[in-house]
């Protein structure tokens, strides 16, 4: 039997998508975000289309210790968690705004988000990690990881923070059997939002980016991948 | 007339030196930290050795946005900003804990000191500094600012999220004039603490680092420095 | 029908497993390095276990353009080349010497071989890769691509080198259809040279890099990595 | 008595202002670079302008090792050399060329100049360094030692493996006393070339920048820098 696929942060992009990638495979997998009607309709869908026995749509607030804790006793029930993915998203606003007129709750939570919201969900899980001495966790990054742009503050702080996280994990799990990695996706994924102002070719597909967060969970413990960067092929950099 | 420079995170190390320096030059300091009694101390003992004229201890807690709204209500009275240096320390346990031992309460606020706070206390001063087409930001980071360790996990969120924090501003106000640099302090400062087990010449003076933050706030703005390292001769790095 | 795999720096090593895997996907292999007779055996040894129809032995000396662009007439008379691995490796002597003891020849050759070879085995392939609008550069990094060590200059200047061709590269030809991808092999590869003096489970195993090779190069160029690193599960980094 | 600061890569730029910084300090000056007649009367210059006592116009070729040799006799001859600044210059064509229009001799020859060159002249000045436990190399790096950019693998290379060097010098000699810098200019130094292109301000001002060497050479082995960029403050990063 394989295990439990957690992914924290899905919407109806690259979450979902590789919540389905897992399914395909037979994961049982737990699919979370705040929106728990817009989650079971994609729990729905994914069993539909993947024909894949189980997957649970499990309420969670990344902000609030204590729904993570609940939200993660409903995962850990459902069996030995395998892979967990926290691909939150940090939506900022278009164009970015002056630093001066970001407030402070705005950015405080921009931050936790991403990285307090990760520690929360790792330590709910990494326990049972070491002990089994095998999972995997992987992370979503973005440009913003790699650089504080210009009126990017919020996301970049969140990103850089979790970034540290990752590497922090990496070097201690890794020795211990828990494959940790961080995907930099530097690029726009096409989505209904998006579709109409940019044409498709130029934007990454949820599903091919879905496939790179397979490889990396698949891959042996001889050659890991702790970090790599994704993008559409005619993406600046 | 020279303007004012303020220091936040002042302590016997690095702070003070800073503080020191910017006084030597005729600066109206202020000094701010958690613990005004010994504040006022070490701005009588600027006072004493270097024979400025005016150098003020002012109370902050940099996790209360209400607090720094408050010390900095007070230093801008003091008259305009020149330059803000940005310096708390992440006080760290050692040996590093396991990831597991880090309480969230713990994690959540070695991310809000070091990147919340210094995005408070820019807010501050920045628009003065706007208007004015001057000014400098100096933000101190450390080895974790590039590198999350094993055990590390909370330095290094909150000092790779400080820096994006100051990329992103250098990146918004160094086109409008204002200098924005961040400075790894890679190594261990000379203190009480450490002197009796390690070499004097392995680490870092206070003082020599100083003159460092002294001689990036001098630069001319045709040849501005964003980040620079620093660290003693004997360093591994 | 699949086109035309050629592998540069071809070794009992990751050289001959990559060759293999794209052996293995029904590609028209070439392998190349200076030894033409051990080449021949791998050759051979490729065509009996993966029953693959043509892998062609073809010597090299990737510090004579005159060299290179022979063997490149007798690769590109095998078809389109689809994938170009550019893998040489450059010995370096253990312990690392002192730099006043390395030689100018030998200095200039650690850089050329990896970066002028490169060089000049991508201008043999790149326009009719360009023409078709389709194919892949794939470059073999080491820990010394990120990072200068003591004693290691001669590796990592010419390392060094190689990541900023593979990153011009990249932003030249991506947008037109070219994947570029720089592989950090992070790590000792395991061989008979090294399986005495460390456990096995501590080194890479060349087929499962060579997977990764792989995996970089089935992306869909919606979704494509330029750089990623690689290494065994308790590697210190 | 300071000793003697040896600048290699002399133009009416950067190069002169370093050298002329040096002047100033009392330092017996080398000034070295391929155009004998230019480097004389450059050295008259620095001598009537800053009053200093000897500066000594010495030709090289970096490509040539014999040269480097010889001129590094004459250098040596001058007493005890305490800084070495290597500051060639690649010259690139704009726009920059297609990467097939590059020819290997050409490319050669751009990383033989800054990588090869340092490493030939720094062999001829560390021996000495070691054995006084004193000196600084500085390095003057670019834009292109972090990002290879569209048409810029020329550049880019040559001063990649130019970084990987000054790293894997800092990592052997700074325990032992030497003081190792690799300085990243990047944006436009202001010359008659671009003055009429590009507002006064925008660019850099060889002798600001100069100041930035100077301080670095002068820092306290207590607190070394080993990288640091500059840019003028519109400059876009």
């Amino acid at each position: 039997m394989v295990g439990v696929a957690v992914v924290v942060g899905v919407g109806p992009g690259l979450g979902l998508s590789i919540a389905r990638r897992f399914a395909r495979e037979k994961y049982t997998v737990a699919i979370l975000s705040r929106d728990l009607e817009k989650l079971t309709k994609m729990a729905e869908d994914i069993v539909e289309k993947e024909k894949s026995g189980q997957v649970c749509a499990i309420r969670i607030d990344c902000s609030d210790s204590k729904s993570v804790k609940e939200a993660f006793e409903a995962v850990n029930s459902l069996g030995p968690v395998e892979a967990l993915v926290y691909n939150t998203n940090t939506p900022f606003p278009w164009p970015p705004p002056k630093f001066t007129e970001i407030n402070v709750e705005s950015f405080q939570r921009s931050i936790t988000i991403p990285c307090v919201g990760a520690f929360l969900c790792v330590q709910q899980v990494i326990q049972g990690m070491v002990e089994r001495q095998k999972g995997t966790l992987l992370f979503t990054g973005a440009t913003a990881s790699m650089r504080g742009g210009a009126g990017f503050s919020e996301i970049a702080c969140g990103k850089f923070a979790l970034r540290a996280l990752a590497q922090s994990l990496a070097r201690e799990y890794q020795p211990q059997g828990i494959h940790v990695a961080h995907i930099i996706v530097d690029g726009i994924i096409s989505s209904a939002r998006y579709n109409t102002i940019r044409e498709e070719d130029a934007m990454m597909k949820p599903d091919t980016i879905a496939d790179i967060y397979w490889h990396v969970h698949s891959q042996h413990k001889s050659a890991w991948t702790h970090e790599l960067d994704v993008r559409p092929f005619p993406e600046k950099f």
